[in-house]
């Protein structure tokens, strides 16, 4: 078995978070070759420890394992596709942010090329990186991920979803998609409170621990609509869940009804198809079968 | 002062959530008076030590202390639209959901009627009441909320906003506005995710942790909201922000984008007009000014 430090790595792409990921590469004693496209981005770098490259493929070839952390698809072909020869045999971690459609568009190039691909998708800012609460998805090579788990898990808690190479991307938009929405949810409370003079601190500071608490009926959603019968005994009716009270708050408050009257729309459809006393983990299916 | 066991106290409506309140009081040793519309429902309480009223009146008559919790707003004035007279001098503390303006209506009601009113919001289900987790938001007298603070305690943790009777509702209203926002994100995630066969139960063992993680956000988006400046430093752009990759790969998966599409229009109504360089917390601006 691999020990984490006797991996050589290169790491390309030297922004924000390339920098934060070589440098706990290089705090842990790997060998770390180090490439940017602008000069000037090494030199912190060079003076912990790592090697700076002077061009992409200096830096490939320095490294059986590669981690790519540019700023977008198009960068990473950029830089790699006149590498296609040098990368052959080796390892390629890309942790660039990607749909799920171009990370499988890039790990059909990596296996024309003969390179194992492995799609990273970090859940942290670059100042989380090595710290409690940084998690980083992968998805595509299992070889990759099990043999470099030791060096992948310095950036944070490493997750393996599976070898469709799109799944840690898909997982990372679900993810944000549901963080973005709960961030609208918030602030919707907040303006609602707003006219009576409430601040956001206040609300934030009600919200914070209220919503957290919520987040425990997931499970109980899930094990519903895992289940597939969403008549089972105990669960709060879609009846029940109407939202015509908040919404209509909302607008006495003189505010936009848009996030709430978002939710009212996926209980109503479900309502109107019949299903009112079925539990509200029913309004998933509003949005696996768009109107 | 009061100390808890001394008040007596009677409670009009003992469906699931009235009857709940009452065991806590009974439980606690207070003296409680129990009434219901339908006869039949005060048996368990009264072998737990309660006494039943034969009417709403001898109820009020029996206590200077009378919680309401009926189903809504009017089943409160058809309860106690008769008894005005009696209520006189006494303290109602009316925990049936209300809107903010009903609430207002009620307060108004009472002043009338010379009744002090306190009113009152249960963020709790009735197996919860009395348990950590149980949260009660109260409005109104402020002598009310001080004086029976203890007994209240019994149903959960008691928060008092102030003397706007409609301000304990509207927070009701915001939390539950952010919980139900919060869910349909959830739900939009789990459904990104379904079609590649991932389910829900594997999905909300992530996504409870991270939106945990994630409410940790509130505070610093409140501080920027509160400051009155979204251009301050460290901040998340709403340019950085956009949700396309999310609408584009939710649309891939072939579902309703309406959740995340939602998010979208707030964040893009404020690049629209400008402002795409200031930080994320500045879409609460989207909702307070409807388009
Ligand atoms: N920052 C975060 O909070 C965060 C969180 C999760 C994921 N990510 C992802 O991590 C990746 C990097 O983010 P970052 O924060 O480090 O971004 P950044 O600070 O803007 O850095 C972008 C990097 O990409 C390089 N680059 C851009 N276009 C290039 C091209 N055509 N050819 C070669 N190099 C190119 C830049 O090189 P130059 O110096 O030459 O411009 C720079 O090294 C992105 O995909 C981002 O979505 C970031
Ligand atoms: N259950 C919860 O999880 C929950 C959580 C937070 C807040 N609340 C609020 O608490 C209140 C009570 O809820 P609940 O769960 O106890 O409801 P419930 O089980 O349906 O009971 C409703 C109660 O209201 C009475 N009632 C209805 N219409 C009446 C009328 N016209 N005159 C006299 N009494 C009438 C019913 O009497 P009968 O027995 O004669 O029908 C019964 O006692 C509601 O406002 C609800 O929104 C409930």
């Amino acid at each position: 078995m691999t020990t984490s430090h006797d991996v050589q790595v290169s790491v390309l792409g030297l922004g924000a978070m390339g920098s934060a990921l070589a440098t706990a590469l290089v705090k842990a004693g790997h060998a770390t070759t180090v490439w940017n496209r602008s000069p000037g981005r090494t030199s912190d770098l060079v003076a912990q420890g790592a090697t700076a490259a002077g061009t992409a493929g200096d830096a490939v070839r320095a490294s059986r394992l590669v981690i790519a952390c540019l700023l977008d698809h198009a960068s990473v072909h950029e830089v790699l596709d006149p590498l296609s020869g040098e990368l052959g045999g080796r390892t390629l971690v890309n942790v660039t942010t990607t749909t799920p459609a171009q990370a499988r568009e890039l790990a059909a190039w990596a296996a024309d090329a003969g390179v194992t691909y492995l799609d990273g998708g970090i859940m942290a800012i670059p100042p989380m990186i090595g710290q409690p609460g940084s998690s980083v998805l992968y998805s595509g090579s299992a070889t990759a991920f099990d043999q470099y788990k030791p060096l992948l898990d310095l950036w944070g808690a490493s997750t393996y979803f599976g070898a469709d190479p799109g799944l840690a991307s898909l997982y990372d938009l679900a993810l944000l998609a549901g963080m973005y929405v709960m961030f609208a949810g918030f602030m919707h409370g907040a303006a609602m409170l707003a006219p009576e003079g409430v601040s956001a601190g206040e609300f934030a500071a009600m919200a914070a621990p209220w919503l957290t608490a919520m987040t425990g009926a997931f499970g109980e959603f899930a094990t519903v609509i895992d289940g597939g019968d969403y008549t089972v005994d105990g669960q709060q009716s879609l009846d029940f869940s109407d939202l015509g009270d908040i919404v209509a708050a909302s607008a006495d408050q003189g505010i936009d009804t848009g996030a709430v009257a978002m939710v009212q729309q996926l209980i109503r459809r479900q309502i109107d198809a019949g299903h009112g006393q079925e539990g509200f983990a029913r309004i998933i299916e509003s949005i696996k079968q768009p109107s």
